[in-house]
């Protein structure tokens, strides 16, 4: 019985990094969080110490400034790939490499001035668009896109009933309720050289769309639906995983005031919450390798 | 010298509620957080926990929940109003009313479903519309509007010079410097009978636009322009208070890699961080009362 | 009716420091987060954009560190006089400067080394210490000292009945119930030259007892004794504020599933929580000036 | 080419739960919060939104309740083992179950009432003890018990060199930093029989004491101590992972102030940071199943 080291990785987690691109006096921003792991022959520095194997993670922070400037930033997946393929092909011990990112959207701020002047910006909303890839030396690459914090509201089109019951069952049956949750998605692509932001709007709207059209009768269902979708829609993608938190909304009980309360007003809940995760894929999708790690 | 009792409040904070309406098939929906604070003769119950004249937190959770059903939820200043009134002239040991309300806004999910049937939503982005209401027994009544986690960014058109040096100084000079900040902002009404909603959207307005028009010598200045040009647009305003982080963006200096960087590549800094915040104000605007408070 | 500045400030906020001592192998650690704001004649750099007066935010970064090395950083009171002092006194346009400063603790971690070297530490704690001081080139200084963050609970010794009811009232009286707070306690020094250091100490002490101690009738009672404590015992202190949530814990009806719950199995709420606000003071407490802003 | 389901559960997250326990005058407190989630035969949920398989997650919270109240909680592995085995046990749709526990430390407020007398208490710290245990069908039990948000220091006796270093380091190497880290540690049991309070306090200690005593030549080789440390000591932990954020800490050049800087004032920055991950383990450790996920 012997202590052996196991799975690691290490990187720089959280770069910051804003790109202005300058058309004329017409700007452009890219807003990122990139974050990269690295791993392979890293032995020596675990026992004992001997760093021989380890390009800093300095170096990592470093390198994704250099190559923004060097290679600009336009698909968040394809500066993954940059960047990944490059630890794996410079650095001999790193076996494989994991990249990570972040993009935050920004709309412009419409004013009067001039059309070639346009530099000024605002924060649009909260969803946050996603990526983690991987670059293995054997040459695979895997990218996984996704988007959070997308919240959605179906204030009717929602029942909840048939459900199993034990002895520790209160709830009633539903049969018109306020579904709403905050989703967070995450599509598998078949190869590493999808065309990533027609694909991402157009899986965004797949995504809304399906929440927003499905009579749900659980949001299961209304969650396989969302993934079934984005299948039928787009043929780079080969699996879609979901995570969504069922936020209840609870009709306020306001018989005691002498009121009704034809589901009007709601009480929005913080915890507990439902959490139903799932993934919808095609069945002959290719391997998924390390792409969800 | 003996021990007395101050200033005093209290309440039910954040309270969650969202109210459903619905005009046949097609629903909106209204989400707001609302947080009442009570003060007056509420000596007893803070020396021998008498509360004969505390009127429970858990009731003005009710009441809030009741009020949307019987008066609905238009404008949250108006919401407000009507709760902090209610208080006052309901409880005679209630001298005071203090409500405050975030809302959270949400567009619909476009859909090619028929226009008569509408029900689904998204959460629009960052910012929160707020207002903080005071009624007292004397009469008064103030109204705060404002917002926050507005993120607007200027990637040129701002410079930083001619500022105070002494032994610790070290900042150079910026001719060109992004600027970015997250807005927070309350406005003062000089009545309580603006309309709230378009008082809103056109300060909002203001807000936006003069952060883009101003060319930058500093973001005291732009603070200044942004309250002056809510001031000058909208007579029902009195007084404008914003605070604005300085939310830094230092140009990466890629010297070390044989790169330029021509203000493209930044490093989106955490902390510390710039904070200014200030006030604008009509020279005849009314007494503020305990509005800010 | 004219567009005028009002209040203003502005500096460097959350300049993150850790400083180290070396007794030896023996070390001490000292962490904090230090947020300055300077206010006076600026009135140039808001309608103009001239910046002589201003002593850049970076500067005033610069200065924290600078000065922890100068004169090391013992009380967090004493470290935000020397630089608020500083500012008034080297400035001619800063009349008035703010400096409030958070700071987290650590204890050691115990091991079985050489007792001459010591240098590992642990977070202790969720609890923050606090302090605002104001300086004003008038000669007046106010210190505020503070604790955020302390979560206390009573598991009995709590009731809260005899309220006012209306026509929203459905709570029922309680005669025995779990109390729950995080307290945010400041509280105001007769001068700037307390011994800040055992004060803290003592007041944490007091408040912590006096919640326990006090067998409550309302969250307010608790709150003013807590106050009444540390006035009663520390002369040094002539004013206490302090805010509470009453974070909510409700007995779970277990009957559905034939059980009884004598007051043992509790759903802690999040939100909406009771807020209670109060300030307890010396009825000959000097003026406050700005010690609350 | 069909569209499928792939893996899938749902259940109900974050029921926050405190159990008093009274000893005569003496209170016991238990704060946790339940996440539970359930498998197994829930395809027709997903496509046709038939919940005859589905167990609510309004019933797993009201178990979760029951439980508490009719078996008590003492050790979350213990109390989680419970939940999930009940959940497969009874639900034959349901074949496997996944229940995570966090637990809040609280500490007795030391007061001078009678020894009798203890009801009062204060949050002891950021840290908090976490598990997660798997329960199959066929039988199979996994138990992993960790911990988060433990955030330690080492003021020296860190060092890192000897890198590897390619076109984008600029790193130096250091041959004396400090090292800060807020640990995040999981463990996997041999058995779902530890003596999980035990187990847990001797695992904190081990991992706390190796931290200390590890003269550190890169945090990787401090990660694997750690986890061989508990692998040595406890021979009812076959695995140990660990995620450590490198909290970077900059000694401030304050060359320009004419100061030197001898290690003694630091910057302590939030982003980018180091992130090493990395598993420690016995070579005969028996199969993990799913205990990771």
């Amino acid at each position: 019985m012997a202590v052996i080291l196991g799975p690691n990785r290490y990187g720089k987690a959280e770069t910051r990094l804003v790109r202005v691109v300058r058309d004329g006096g017409v700007h452009h921003i890219k807003d990122i969080n990139v974050s990269s792991a690295l791993s392979g022959d890293m032995r020596e520095t675990h026992l004992r110490g001997d760093n021989a194997a380890v390009l800093p993670t300095d170096t990592q922070k470093n390198t994704t400034y250099a190559f923004a400037r060097k290679h600009g930033v336009d698909q968040i997946e394809d500066f993954a790939l940059l960047l990944a393929r490059h630890y794996v092909s410079s650095q001999p011990a790193v076996h494989h490499a994991r990249v990570e990112i972040e993009e935050y959207f920004w709309d412009r701020i419409p004013t009067q001035g001039p059309a070639d002047e346009r530099h000024s910006f605002v924060r649009s909303g909260r969803e946050v668009r996603t990526c983690v890839v991987h670059h293995d030396r054997d040459g695979t690459s895997t990218v996984v896109s996704g988007l959070k914090n997308l919240m959605v509201l179906n204030s009717t089109g929602s029942e909840f009933h048939g459900f199993a019951v034990d002895d520790y069952t209160t709830l009633q049956p539903a049969f018109d309720r306020v579904l709403a949750t905050e989703v967070s998605a995450a599509w598998r692509h078949v190869s590493d050289g999808s065309p990533f932001g027609k694909s991402y709007s157009e899986v965004r709207r797949c995504l809304l769309e399906a929440f927003a059209d499905t009579h749900s009768l659980s949001l299961q269902q209304t969650l396989y639906a969302m993934g079934e979708r984005v299948l039928q829609a787009r043929g780079e993608i080969c699996e879609v995983r979901l995570a969504m938190p069922n936020k209840h909304h609870f009709p306020v009980d306001l018989t005691p005031f002498g009121l009704d309360n034809p589901d009007e007003v709601f009480y929005a809940a913080d915890r507990p919450y439902g959490l139903i995760e799932g993934a919808v894929l095609h069945d002959d999708a290719p391997a998924a390798h390390c792409a969800w790690d």
